[in-house]
């Protein structure tokens, strides 16, 4: 698990290093090097005495104490070298680059875990196998380069692939994005992306640590953790915003593949992510987008003012703001306006987008942005300012960049001319900002950041479940999909309405079962399997003649054993269902029934145990709400009744993970109650 | 017009030419220059014998003839100047790079069509104004850089946007993206971005004109020339991709303000695109994106092959692929597949994704792309190959980009690294070769490609309808909503069904009307406006006796002038609509009635008049297809009546532009028949 040591090594060990750079173990060397690594650095090579001008030893015997040890050699050595400086040396913190381990074979599976409990008796840290290292604004322990500005006012960095953050890196660095820490986890041995977390949360200090946190993950292992160290990091003020590769079957498989582990569906990924705040991405683009519009200020409200000096990029931006659900509202008549205008050349147009034309100048954008940060009615601006290539427009960018500073309210900086005024976009990525080169991207970023849910506020309780109950009824059952009886029970501990059903063995039995449901009821044969097809379903049954009437003609089908008297419910046909995932629990998922879920694909789904604002959160975000709160004249459902019995579920299933699979199907409601008619559980033990 | 002059002028004047090359008439000829115009080249300045070492002349006057004038004076200058070039010099195309006309108020606006009268006088070209100018692989008349290679492989540019067009190619150059030629249309006072299109098909020559065209398009003035000419180049085997900026309404109001025309609504321009075949963009990233798609060989199957030295990446391009509706399919095993993995270092998979690992060498890159090629079942591979930085990787990148030349299947080469082989992706660029620095950028360029239409293969005929006949009805129609006969007249003509329904006076002309009609049939009062309050409908009359007794009680309704006997419909409710957009045409939508339109905005549209073949892109794109085929017990409907109403329905609006609106609201379906039950049409005379 982290320690101080990984991050604040007082002193380095490169064992296997190299006079060649174009080594990993040379590479390393020079890294630190270059990075003005400001304690003891040492090298472990058996013919030189000199590693790329640092001291080096033929082995660990002549070696003195020391804290991070990095591993450049063959597999078949680290187990010996790990156990040699762990006993001999002090050493706490171990990085192996080296492959050749559990992404092999089962034998390279077997060391790793020989290594893992040699670390693990000396307290001790290891980051690998099979991965390019760790950077921290103390030292660039990469074989890789890149190697971006290391401040703590940059971004911790997770990722479960080497080459992907390699890779993330450079789509990131020519935006601006500026990193704390990098932590590539390869094989995930003894940590894994998850177990970074708590160590960031447990140590994290508002206003000092790092606030913005980006994740490449391949397979989640420990649901439970991300979800508790991703949610508490938010809470505390962090971002977080991660890719989870393989979101389609085949990309599944082809994650499987490359990490030989079980992937997580998607729809759990989803729901955990959306119970965290985590915002989700989908590549590396987005990703390192996203980042970019964590490190400006945040947006606190859904106006945005769009400052232009050219119209084609403020109309996409426009469209694809306006397309996320942001507002890009017209300027109220003001005098602010009016004398904002006066101060533009004329044709500039202080409407939204302010466009200040191709002529604008540094002096006029200040005078926008002020307005805008003053008087205007908006929660935040996006700047676009490109370049024809005629003179140099650093002053403009000199302007923006001080503004970014003072200004309350977030401005999102687009200069788009990456070529043009090339050393201009440099000096101000220099001072710390951060580029939108395209507005649409930006566009999309900042709305997929903006439409992630907050994490949760505050649990609940567990709704007055009584939890040994359940595990009570849920013992007495066999494998397999459940009978009515035990559906009954555990809908009945856990608050879940359903219609009133009674068995009638005699004709008065049935009357009285009737009288005590209400009429209209159902009656139906207990015993034949088809009962529709042997004419043993009466719907709308009215009255007690009625009942006596029909009791005895159904009494009359071969095979009948009683007659059940059901409620006749009736209303809107609701869906809420939940699978069992290894590892995450359960996945709750809910929509209106038949063709809305089937054909049109519109459920939303959230993580056991919810809260009433998940739920809600879940049945708003759903195309269909605007039917379940009525539409037209047809009349919507009790919603407030839907949420609740989503999160009684919810709390019934996180008594139950033998509940793999359940459906209640129809659930059927109206604006007074929602009652489950039918249901299936299958349960394993 | 565009004109040969234009493109290839064996001479051209810059007017208002400067030494100072941060002035727009010192920088164009300036990349004249540079970019090796070989023609005579002269300057028009008062004060100077040679601008940059070219003849410059005070006036028009001692000018020998020009074929192109590039105008950079004030605007009041432009329309003696351009009288003098074309009554002097035979100049037969000029380029007005000043602003100051149109976009500034009404007298400017006025001196463009003096202008344009003057050019059109003399069978002349203008370009602009206001506007960056032109680029052709012949001269660089721009004031502006970026000057990316000019060539006939590269694309046709036209963009209604000078400061986009430079962005737009500022996006695209470092993706290696050529140009052949880039038209900045500034006011459009007589060539706009759809005037430039026609020389571009007219004067296609297969093999030899450039096969891609980018358009960005800000109004679009002249649907019916866009769309003409976009088709008919993309039959020829060209690709168009266009953004339309403006989609969002906010978006529209920006692009309204900015260009100051009315713009065109979105539903309009999705279905003018989705006729012509043109892909549609958002942004600029996209569109370049979209172009370097273009500028790889054609995908002809939806099968791919990822190759990757990277699990990562390979991944998320799965994901997005598969996203978008294309393969990634697990290759089958084979001997090839065997001999191939033979070829490779251990550890390597030979599904798909084929992960070569980190190792892997130009050598097996080579081996992989040629059993792709040859051996698996695949039609197009996507090669993932980036670097840490240790070493250069010009070789890999050598052998990619050889093969990208002989294989006969698309390569799409995704180069992640650059910033760590910036020069060997420099290189690889140089070689005339595009790059996806991001792969989820590419798979979502990749599969909207893929899933854009084709333009229609065959205009059909107009299916019997008589026009003549149409327009004598409509001549003979108020303003406005219209009533029951005329629907119903235009309905018959156009050969849409509908609910047979008949006016009965009397109880024989009731009873003779049901007969005739066939039971069950419905009655409504005819005569007070709120039939159902009243009690004025009477649903499923089954029989002679039911028609005799509900005559007779409906005629005691207070206001009733006769009874209407209708036809008893039943079925799934389908929509039908269409609206008449300004230049455009009428728009027709269809889709599944009620909530499906109004509340999943499950709609498809298509601009008039439809082919079958459009009608069933139509109506496959919806996600409410399941149902329309029948799904799980429900009936399905006769799609391929629905598919003939749609057509006729866009045949008969073709023949009557006075109609803006119409609902066929709803239109029932079953499996056997489909009929308007209710409709609304207003017409505008």
């Amino acid at each position: 698990m982290i320690n101080e040591k990984l991050l604040r090594p007082n002193s380095i060990v490169v064992v296997g290093a190299s006079n060649n750079i174009a080594k990993p173990g040379g590479k390393i060397i020079k890294n630190l090097l270059d990075n003005h690594f400001a304690g003891d650095l040492f090298a472990i090579n058996p013919n030189e005495s000199k590693i790329q001008g640092i001291p080096a030893f033929p082995d660990v015997a002549e070696l003195p104490e020391v804290d991070l040890a990095i591993l450049a050699i063959p597999a078949k050595y680290c187990l010996q070298t790990i156990t040699d400086l762990a006993e001999q040396n002090n050493t706490k913190a171990f990085i192996i680059i080296s492959a050749g381990f559990g992404e092999t074979n089962e034998a390279g599976k077997e060391l790793e875990q020989q290594i893992v409990k040699v670390v693990e008796e000396h307290d001790a840290c290891l980051i690998g196998p099979n991965c390019i290292g760790v950077m921290t604004p103390w030292h660039a322990s990469v074989f890789t380069t890149p190697i971006p500005e290391l401040t703590s006012e940059g971004c911790d960095f997770i990722s479960g692939s080497g080459a992907t953050a390699v890779f993330i890196m450079e789509s990131g660095i020519p935006k601006g994005l500026r990193f704390a820490s990098v932590f590539s986890v390869g094989n995930s041995a003894q940590t894994g992306v998850e177990d970074v977390l708590p160590y960031l949360d447990e140590h994290y200090v508002d206003g000092e640590s790092p606030r913005v946190k980006l994740l490449y993950i391949e397979n989640i292992n420990d649901p439970d953790k991300l979800l508790y160290h991703a949610t508490s990091l938010i809470k505390k003020g962090c971002k977080i915003a991660a890719i989870k590769a393989g979101s389609s079957s085949a990309g599944s498989r082809a994650a499987s593949s490359h990490t030989g582990a079980l992937t997580s569906s998607d729809a759990a990924v989803e729901a955990l992510f959306r119970k965290a705040g985590i915002v989700r991405c989908y590549g590396r683009e987005e990703l390192t987008t996203v980042a970019s519009v964590f490190m400006c200020k945040e947006l606190q409200g859904e106006k945005l003012a769009i400052i232009t000096h050219a119209g084609g990029p403020g109309v996409m931006l426009t469209d694809a703001l306006e397309d996320g659900g942001l507002k890009i509202p017209e300027i109220a008549d003001s005098e602010a306006k009016t004398a904002l205008l006066q101060k533009l050349f004329p044709g500039s147009s202080v409407e939204n987008p302010i466009d200040f034309l191709a002529t604008g100048t540094a002096e006029q954008l200040g005078h926008i942005i002020d307005a805008c940060e003053n008087d205007f009615d908006v929660d935040g601006m996006a700047v676009i300012f490109g370049s024809p290539g005629l003179f140099p427009i650093g002053d403009v960018y000199d302007v923006l960049s001080e503004k970014m500073k003072v200004c309350k309210k977030p401005i999102y900086p687009i200069l788009p001319s990456i070529i043009n005024v090339k050393d201009d976009v440099a000096h101000f990525l220099s001072r710390g900002n951060v580029n939108f080169p395209d507005e649409v991207l930006l566009g999309r970023a900042l709305t997929k950041v903006m439409n992630t849910p907050q994490p949760v506020a505050e649990r609940e309780d567990s709704q007055g479940i009584d939890p040994e109950a359940v595990k009570a009824v849920i013992a007495g059952t066999k494998n397999g999909y459940q009978p009515p009886e035990v559906i009954h029970k555990l809908f009945d501990l856990a608050g879940i309405p359903r219609v009133k059903e009674m068995v009638a063995k005699s004709e008065s039995e049935a009357v009285l079962a009737a009288m005590n449901i209400g009429f209209p009821v159902v009656m139906k044969v207990v015993g034949p399997v088809h009962k529709t097809e042997v004419g043993g379903v009466i719907l709308n049954v009215r009255n007690v003649t009625q009942v006596r009437k029909e009791f005895h003609h159904l009494f009359q089908i071969e095979g009948t054993e009683g007659i059940l008297i059901a409620q006749m419910a009736a209303g809107t046909e609701l869906f809420l269902g939940a699978t069992y995932e290894e590892t995450f629990g359960h996945v709750v998922l809910c929509g209106m029934g038949g063709i809305y879920v089937e054909v049109m694909k519109d459920v939303a789904s959230g993580l056991a145990p919810l809260t009433h604002s998940e739920a809600r959160s879940m049945v708003t975000s759903l195309k269909s709400y605007k039917i379940l709160k009525g539409f037209r004249k047809q009349a919507g459902v009790n919603i407030d009744k839907y949420l609740d019995i989503i999160v009684r579920l919810s709390w019934l299933l996180r008594f139950a993970t033998e509940i793999k699979e359940i459906d209640i199907n129809p659930l059927l409601g109206n604006e007074q109650e929602i009652m489950a008619v039918d249901a299936r559980i299958r349960i394993e033990h």
